[in-house]
């Protein structure tokens, strides 16, 4: 059902990072469902996690050791959550962790550990840790397919990327990976990413590109408006590519590398969109001439989080009508409807806030009927504009959510 | 499809008040679409109407109407919402209400307009206006089940309910109708409900009373969260009954009127959402505990709106990890999971943040096998307390909205 994604095309190894995966029959059996990416010592570590207050186990443990530093392992799980598990499920992940840094060698807090699945059922931990056991032995620096595989749930695609810059000189690697389908609305960060480079940079100053890429991908996505108790986004910078060290996020370098993670980041984003639950179109909602930021936001997250609105999307339904209707209650003060315009790709529908004269059902359903296209607002109060990427709202939807435990 | 919704009962006539309905094949053929409804002379009326920043035209009107007094007459249309129609749209309404007035004799001023349907479209003014001519032969105090069934759209059961109260030892009789089905998050108001009372109450008084029953019955209702460009909660009061003049909303008369203004109103509300469109629940979500009424609210409505959450409600799958994610994601401050507790009916889902050791996936599915039940949630901050009513997210309502213009 995913709209216009292929399975990862060739994936590149990053210099100082291996991966190798196992089953642990967590939910399913006959299927990886863990998987252990190791870091070379001397990588910097940078992430971002779910803004939820039920925040998972895994997201309570592995905030407060990358502030730490010195991480060298991530230990991921697909399956079950480890959210809403309280005090034993911190337990459990602590114990996996501990699992994880015997087998490597590393001290315990060197592991960041990292659920996704079902919300409120323990982990099998027994089995998890004899199958962590022998996960060193499979530690490859090709394993980025089978890993990405490996932390899937209701995902239908693989979700992985790569791409090479230039830095003094010397090429530089970003590969990376997310999955994601349903519970998608990343505050701060999605349900989990993961990217690595072997560019030499600060953990500071990798935490900063993380979250200005953060703001320009996985916080512009939505695909039920639902937030996940685990969402996670981590970057890790190994530095053996022979770059000169990158300490100040203002410098030439930071923006080059900026510039292929926000690429990298974007491309993973809108995967976990083309591959929403259910969905059948890929839209992006553009939001323009806000008097700032945050208004365009709430006007665009309104429209691409409408049932209605989704529903005719599904419909190829060209009901401009439910546009209006979002708009007027996306909380914008003193917004003006005759200031509004608004457009299906080049056609516009509305005219200062009424049909464009020249508007006919047939050029707008002519566009709708595409699996990709752009709705643009205009809001006529000042320069401000925002991109955010959606999916529609298909019987498929609701089958794959009213089935997901039975 | 509506779930424990019987058609209304007997509906008692409401001295001062008679009602006429006509066809007007504004949408659709053979069916009334028109509804008028006349106040005698010295009739209180008081509204309450859509926040919406894409305010409808008949909403533009009414209003200011409103306030300036004198209202004789409310006109009504289903099939068409005169929404997104800019000043053209306003000269619409205001000619229809021009032919009411010369028909009934009254002040063109003292008529109210009120549209639903279809947002973006032109009335069909000239064939509505003929119409209109005639209706005034029809008025008669015994029409409001014709009139609660003119003004349905995609409601599938028609809505209106009587009660009787005493006030100054003279019966006191309130009638009221609904339609609302779809676009429903009311925002001050559902999409149009009319309450009529014999009661003598000044309008100042009367406005008062209004606002506080609709916080505490079409406030508090959502089937998909999408709020209508056309919200109206109409009150009139003819002051026939005979009781002494209400002028203070903190009397005792004015409490007795207030609480069955609330009863019929809750009714009203509570009608909308079990005819919600594809509804095969009534879900009653009860917040307790908060630090106030506004987080209370938040969290209400994030579990009542929260795709997931519904899709879990249709399946009748007591998928509790949903709930600590809507929770969660709530945006209520420095919420602690620990202090957290959540029920089916009388089941304890949750305890202090994690499953209750004692509850069994068997017991939550029976509760959520039932048609009718309430999810209640124990935040542990305080002793505010909030219910908010829903329905369930089906296929059905897919279907109706991705084919409702087709």
């Amino acid at each position: 059902m995913a709209v216009n994604l292929a399975p990862p095309a060739e994936l590149l190894a990053v210099p100082g990072i291996t991966l190798a995966t196992g089953a642990a029959a967590i939910k399913a059996e006959d299927r990886d469902d863990l998987t252990l990416i190791r870091f070379d010592a001397g990588t910097s570590v940078a992430g971002v996690f779910t803004q939820s207050a039920f925040r998972a186990a895994p997201v309570l443990i592995a905030e407060p050791r990358i502030q730490a530093g010195g991480i060298r392992a991530l230990l991921i799980n697909s399956g079950n959550a480890n959210a809403a598990t309280g005090d034993p499920g911190v337990d459990d992940a602590l114990s996996l962790c501990r699992a994880a840094a015997t087998a490597l060698e590393v001290p315990e807090e060197a592991v960041l550990p990292f659920s996704t699945g079902v919300i409120g059922e323990r982990l099998p931990v027994a089995a998890m840790a004899q199958v962590i056991e022998s996960l060193p032995n499979g530690l490859d620096s090709g394993n980025w397919l089978a890993a990405a595989k490996a932390i899937m749930t209701t995902d239908t695609v693989a979700k992985a990327a790569s791409l090479q810059i230039e830095l003094d000189g010397r090429t530089v690697t970003l590969t990376g990976m997310a999955k994601g389908s349903g519970m998608i609305r990343p505050d701060m960060a999605t349900m989990l990413a993961y990217v690595c480079t072997d560019a030499a940079i600060s953990p500071d100053c990798l935490q900063r590109l993380l979250a200005t890429a953060t703001a320009a991908s996985f916080n512009r996505i939505t695909v039920d408006g639902d937030t996940s108790t685990n969402d996670a986004f981590i970057l890790a910078a190994t530095g053996q590519a022979g770059n000169g060290l990158i300490d100040d996020p203002a410098s030439a370098e930071a923006g080059v590398l900026l510039e292929g993670l926000i690429s990298i980041a974007r491309t993973l984003a809108q995967a976990i969109v083309r591959d929403g639950e259910g969905a059948t179109k890929f839209v992006t909602v553009a939001v323009e001439g806000g008097a700032n930021e945050a208004e365009c936001l709430q006007v665009a997250y309104t429209i691409a989080e409408s049932p209605l609105v989704k529903t005719a999307l599904f419909a190829s339904d060209p009901n401009w009508g439910r546009l209006a209707m979002a708009i007027g209650r996306a909380g914008v003060e003193h917004l003006e409807p005759a200031g509004v315009q608004v457009f299906f790709d080049d056609v516009q529908v509305m005219h200062n806030g009424l049909m464009d004269p020249n508007y006919t059902e047939e050029a707008g359903a002519e566009v709708l009927a595409a699996e990709e296209f752009t709705i643009r607002v205009q809001l006529g109060r000042g320069a401000a504009a925002v991109e955010v990427w959606t999916s529609d709202l298909s019987y498929e939807y609701v089958r794959i959510n009213a089935e997901y435990r039975t």
